[in-house]
């Protein structure tokens, strides 16, 4: 299992390889907002643990079960984002999904995952759930006692 | 701001407060499972930092401050909790919960508890989640294929 800090590392080289070009250290650092040293010590990991080849000067890339990990982290990624926005939450989805990727359960993504599915193919009991979070946000609980 | 593992701490001071009985460093450690001299090293931080007040041998007591935080803190846990029930999760909802807190912007524990709040007014929806869960889990994609 990979620790938080190399499941990040490794989302975002699969990120960058969807883009059919070279993937470079200094992108990774610039998304992640860490140093290249970092990065090349983060991609030195992910290589002896079989994820990623990488070799100085001769490029990076994802191995099959790299690959086949990278694409289940960026889904978990946007499966929760997608929560976010389906609940309303007036975080930054981006910073947020990434703060909690990390210490969720597997049933508890599948889970989240089916409410945004079953939000999304509801979309009558997503507008009342937006109704209720906005009547919520205009009326405080003392306004009940001057009523 | 208290760390994550001195949360822990005073929700579980704070959790042992309301059964009106002496709180006892061995009770904090069986529930958190640790070490008596691991709570003792909390509780003179928690002591420092005014949440509590703390002598050896003279009983461990919450401030007005550290009373507030408790409260809050363990009803943030109880949200979660709730949550992970609404969204019909398969988890382990207390280690799931104690797992998440620590990771949430106030927005998005606003967000949740609004969710829980909505699901449990309707119970009309929440059943008809819990179906559409049900028929997920028993039908599988390959299925299409036969049908």
């Amino acid at each position: 299992m990979l620790s938080p800090s190399l499941e990040d590392y490794l989302e975002e080289v699969y990120r960058l390889s969807l883009n059919n070009k070279e993937i470079r250290v200094l992108d990774i650092a610039t998304k992640l907002n860490v140093s290249s040293p970092s990065v090349v010590k983060a991609l030195r990991k992910l290589n002896k643990q079989g994820y990623i080849t990488y070799k100085k000067y001769e490029g990076i890339y994802l191995t099959e079960e790299g690959s086949n990990l990278g694409y289940l982290l960026v889904k978990r990624n946007t499966v929760l984002q997608e929560f976010l926005t389906v609940i309303y939450s007036q975080c930054d989805k981006e910073e947020e999904a990434e703060a909690m990727e990390h210490y969720l359960s597997s049933p508890t993504i599948l889970a989240i995952e089916n409410l945004v599915e079953f939000m999304n193919n509801n979309q009558d009991i997503q507008k009342s759930f937006m109704q209720f979070c906005k009547e919520k946000e205009k009326k405080h609980w003392s306004e009940g006692i001057e009523a």
